[in-house]
């Protein structure tokens, strides 16, 4: 079920962006057929990987899909790859894709097939030479405003964040193009490029005009919030945790929870400060900081989540991974977006679905990843039409492949 | 024009995911009306500001947004914010927000005056309680996994990318929700919590299972790649780039543009290693490193540039934003996607539109921000159907407020 459930996706695609698209159509309730080489594109063992090759990166970007294996490299199984993206149905015709958009899977050749075809196409920049998340992240001028104060080093973050954003991006191009189709009957080819996002985005933030109008760059921050109060502490139990008072009340709470009131007046006239304003917190953020350091110094993080939650403090614990997903109810089973299932080939696994919810559609249960191939006779079967004896012919020419 | 031309989206928002969420699709078309308090609300002199406390923040997020002030203290302004988000129209009644969706602006509340509304309510936690990009951040498990090789201490990135993947998805959300109105009729509230964002995409990426099936946390790795080769290199004129090397042929370019080829056998005897393998590439990644570093110190960027983009190497320089700014044909009037444009109260800015292109529709242009309440007037005529007089009796009360 879901909101798309009316709706069959073609994928043609490798890593992050096209296949994450992919993902978050099939989680709102698409039918999304990812195909691939027999054998696998250049992400199936992508890291990390289980202790039996299995990538736990493949599998989180391929949940709830179909999976169809193709011997690419021969004119007829691409053939049956065009026959898959361009096959008739009034919901199907919809293909997303990061690879090239030439030769057998340029715009024209596809669209001499079906007419109406919608066509999302991510590529790296927008002259479609090469680029990846990383080396558009290190254009973007993000690396060199993250890390310590002071640093002139480039820090890259863990987090794929254009991908996730170029990925996303996708989606909607594939939902508005899909709709002006329902309307017009007109099919298009839709481009986006990780290196528009990015650099898009770093000028919707700010960031960019900030550079114009100042000639100059916001500097590494450390932990510290850029405008407003907020940093990391210490606790007394070894963790860390992040606080933030941007609005009034945020410090309020955060003064009354930490009671350090009565010796703000003599920072507030050291600075010329008025804690009321966010620039002034900002301004005396250091003193404030160590100020409130020698409380959270003294106390556990237990004790700090209690007087943090009476007095509704705006922060959060830092965790690793393991203690996100030991510690945290949001990534629990108290959390409908999350549940324990099986996942092929690896075992159970806590599994998200999609972030939406749609109290007017059944929401979409987390799903399990495909084997590659696993849907491969099904497909062939159901969108294709062959029957049964074709399908066996495909198998013994080895054009085809199902799961191993 | 541009896709959603025919839509109006009313926006009652701060910072950045649901003001993200407008822009987005504003910059598609939508005639997206941001209303907010007179004299703003909470993000409207967030920094970076100019000289003049313009907020380059706001602005950046509002651009082809039309903008109405009310009172919004005071019953009669509420209500008039209400006949804005509730008001009649086919393509109307689709309301985005990230304000409590509680009292005056409670779903059941403007649903029994809008039955098929479509709500899109941007919340921190699932259960509505306060999160923020920089908690989710702290909570996700990517801060303890950015920052120098061992290091236990948590790297903030200068990237709200949280915000923006629950922005994006809030925009998803709403074309999910419009479409099912179109097919069915029926309005609904839709929810997207910041923390279900975050931690369903760290489990999408594979960061989640990974500690789940391993019992470890991914360490952080610098400005190294996971799982393939690649990492940032000093140039000999004191720039830094990045270069990937994830695919065979990314590697054999990199290979063939430093001439590092007859030194590989000795290192792959070394490690135990077969370099046409990703996985043996990444283990021996500080070996290849020390290989190629001189290279990339006796060589200017100028110089690699032309060496990696006659090879196709995947690679790219880091930048400032200045740089990104000044040196960089992406971010240029070469780019369609940005153009120089006047922003009221500001000047001339290198403007982004939309990183989508959608041949089908004319594009939309980069556009400009409004100033706060420069659609006062027109908004309560055009919409709201108030004649001249009733607006001016309201701005007499105080309950509304042009652009100063």
């Amino acid at each position: 079920m879901g909101p798309f459930s009316d709706l069959r996706v073609v994928e043609g695609s490798a890593f992050v962006a096209a296949p994450l698209g992919g993902l978050t159509l099939a989680q709102l309730g698409a039918d999304v057929i990812r195909f691939d080489a027999i054998g696998g594109g250049l992400d199936y063992r992508r890291w990390p990987v289980t202790d039996d090759d299995v990538s736990l990166y493949w599998s989180g970007l391929n949940k709830g899909k179909r999976s169809i294996a193709f011997d690419l490299s021969r004119p007829a199984g691409r053939e049956l790859a065009t026959a898959l993206i361009t096959a008739p149905g009034e919901q199907a015709g919809l293909f997303l894709s990061n690879f090239p958009e030439a030769g057998w899977l340029a715009d024209a050749r596809l669209r001499a097939l079906r007419p109406d075809l919608v066509y999302v196409n991510v590529v790296g920049n927008p002259d479609e030479t090469t680029a990846v998340d990383y080396t558009v992240n290190a254009a973007s001028g993000i690396a060199l405003a993250t890390g310590p104060v002071g640093s002139a080093f480039p820090v890259n973050h863990a987090l794929p964040a254009w991908d996730i954003a170029t990925g996303l991006h996708a989606v909607i191009g594939m939902l508005a193009a899909e709709r002006h189709r329902r309307a017009t009957g007109e099919g298009q080819l839709v481009k986006i490029s990780l290196a528009d996002v990015a650099f898009t985005m770093v000028a919707n933030l700010g960031f960019l005009s900030q550079a114009q109008v100042t000639h100059a760059n916001r500097p590494p921050l450390g932990n510290d919030m850029y405008g407003a109060f907020g940093r990391d502490f210490p606790t007394r139990d070894g963790r860390r945790v992040m606080v933030v008072a941007i609005s009034l009340n945020q410090w309020q709470t955060l003064v009354r929870a930490t009671g350090v009131e009565e010796h703000l007046p003599a920072i507030e006239r050291a600075f010329g400060a008025d804690f009321a304003k966010e620039e002034d917190r900002y301004r005396a953020r250091d003193a404030i900081a160590a100020l409130l350091t020698p409380w959270f110094e003294s106390h556990t993080l237990d004790e700090i989540r209690t007087a943090f939650d009476e007095q509704g403090v705006c922060w959060g614990p830092y965790q690793t991974f393991t203690q996100l997903l030991d510690d945290d109810w949001r990534v629990s089973e108290k959390n409908p977006v999350f549940a324990d299932v099986d996942q092929p080939g690896i075992g159970v696994l806590r599994t998200p679905a999609s972030p939406l919810r749609f109290p007017a559609d059944p929401p979409v249960a987390p799903l399990a990843a495909p084997l590659l191939g696993m849907h491969t006779d099904e497909v062939l079967a159901d969108v294709l039409g062959l029957s049964a004896a074709e399908i066996g012919r495909l198998h013994d020419d080895g054009l085809v492949a199902g799961a191993v």
